[in-house]
């Protein structure tokens, strides 16, 4: 028994903003017969994510941006992991049997062959209670991302004021809502009318601004925070994380999550005035979700807590269908989404 | 009884590189009878402290330049304190009799009358076991900037790599000591061949270059860092912080003592690579030594000891004179000082 599973590739390197172009459809086929003592699983994807990083991956790994030597670089034809939640059809795995739902690394491609030694990067799905698109937003790593960043790297106390830029987006918008229930002041700032409005009616920020209406970064900043800034939830780096810094208090800190100013365009930005760092003593540390998969369990029970009752909204982006993935992926940059961006693949 | 006191002060607020002719020497008439009950102790100025920072407080205070609300101004005229270590020569403060030696607060002035509410930024120095001097350098705020900055900031393990521009001067000499000392590898970077002889040969550095000789900042560290930076103690900013940060390996530690390439010039520089801050996880952090000042007594006694046992060389430059200062202050951004910079106003 076969199956043909379609997946998502890129044609060439990308450098500079991806368009629907750089990518093609190809197709593999894979045997729902496993090798008993493999440990393998074939899983049948149902939603997966769409992540800004994920360009740092497809870009041409001889050029300058070191950065794609720390996130596994993804090569022309070959598929695309991310992460996913999907249904178990075939396991080799004691752990899984058929049907199954899964959460974990899978792929841009409707299955993945889960092989034995990388089936710690999937986990059992043990509850519907939520939607299962939610395990891949605010349950998810987009989630963790927000909590782990906020949590462990903000290290936020009640009172205190906090900024996130690109706040309506997958992480944005969890930490404005984690910040908001520990008793923060909240600005976030974000591109469109209608994402301003999200973060001020829906989700309780106390304020938020376009910044593409702004012509001064700076003074808006400290027009929003005439006492300052404490944390920085930082997505975007730049002129942003620029003003920001400026208008920090002392023992500020800058979490330093994204950098999507700087993906699709490495000439040299704007930088944080360093005489500030100094005498603010501000803290900048970048940090990734995989830093705290040790908070995982604390993080899902918190979070599932918290939308069970009400306090927390999940905003998610979601479009259908393998094909739509390269156009999903290029709108993020062009900040189409608002909230989570998610593919749904296929039907449970 | 009173006592004419000679002082340095600026002419004018000074934007860019200082110059001797920005100073001027003035004279102010001191009492010897000092008010009963107000606590006030008159102090013979002897050895002063020439530091990098002072320009930062001696700009205009309304430029753009925010660092300069941070430290407090110094306005034309004006006395402009500093420290050093001087001897009482009159006391209203029954913690201090007349001839007594202290170290602490005092000035670019002959005599400084320390005011009972400013008694605490003075101390008493009841050790003569090594040269006076010693207390203004590496037994003093340089110390301290160093040992706070390192053994807290940095957070060091033995083994790691420590990389420390400005290696020469007041602070990142005594940084690479204590790095040594720990057990790390340690590489510092200086402006002359006598400075980086000095590192190595003297000091025990592993390695130092002459960041005047090279064309390519980032390729240099690279070599003399096949194994990347743990830690980068910064002096300096700029294009060496980017060159640190591009080096540097997975939760890497930039402690951000100073910013000597912008305090002269406000013009934009070269920042980190924000890419590699998030994928490195890397933390960027600014301090002050006041910030460590719980750990004074720890960092007296510590040092004091490498001291005596000849574990660590007390790296001075002294100047004499008080006419001498503003020549000594204009020469720190001319890189002319080695190790910490010190004017000796009078004998004792």
């Amino acid at each position: 028994m076969e199956v043909k599973s379609r997946y998502v590739t890129i044609k060439h390197h990308i450098n500079g903003a991806p368009k629907q172009s750089d990518f093609e459809v190809q197709t593999v086929t894979l045997s729902l017969s496993l090798d008993p003592g493999s440990n393998d699983v074939l899983v049948k994807n149902l939603y997966v994510s769409i992540d800004p990083y994920q360009l740092n991956r497809m870009k041409d790994y001889s050029a300058s941006q070191m950065a794609s030597k720390y996130a596994l670089a993804v090569l022309p034809g070959q598929a695309i992991n991310s992460y996913g939640v999907g249904r178990v059809v075939a396991s080799a795995n004691p752990s899984y049997i058929k049907d199954d739902l899964i959460v974990g690394l899978i792929g841009w491609e409707e299955y993945t062959l889960v092989r034995g030694e990388d089936a710690i990067m999937i986990r059992k799905l043990d509850t519907t209670e939520f939607p299962l698109s939610y395990h891949v937003s605010t349950l998810g790593l987009s989630g963790l991302t927000a909590y782990g960043g906020f949590f462990n790297v903000c290290k936020p106390k009640k009172g205190e004021t906090v900024f996130v830029s690109a706040a309506s987006g997958s992480v944005g918008n969890i930490v404005g809502q984690y910040a908001k229930l520990l008793g923060c002041y909240v600005v976030g700032c974000a591109g469109t009318k209608q994402k301003v409005d999200l973060l001020t009616d829906k989700l309780g920020f106390d304020a938020a601004f376009n910044y593409k209406e702004t012509t001064d970064l700076k003074s808006t900043v400290k027009r929003y925070f005439p006492d300052g800034i404490d944390m920085y939830f930082d997505n975007v780096g730049g002129e942003m994380l620029e003003a920001a810094v400026e208008n920090m208090n002392m023992f500020g800190r800058v979490a330093v999550c994204g950098v999507i100013s700087e993906y699709t365009d490495a000439k040299r930005r704007a930088g944080p005035n360093m005489l500030d760092v100094v005498y603010k003593r501000i803290t900048i540390q970048g940090f990734l979700a995989a830093d705290y998969m040790n908070d995982f369990l604390d993080f899902i029970s918190k979070t599932s807590d918290h939308i069970r009752n009400g306090r927390m909204h999940v905003i998610e982006d979601i479009s259908h269908s393998l094909e739509s993935i390269p156009l999903a992926f290029e709108g993020l940059f062009a900040g189409d989404n608002i909230g989570k961006k998610i593919v749904q693949i296929a039907d449970i």
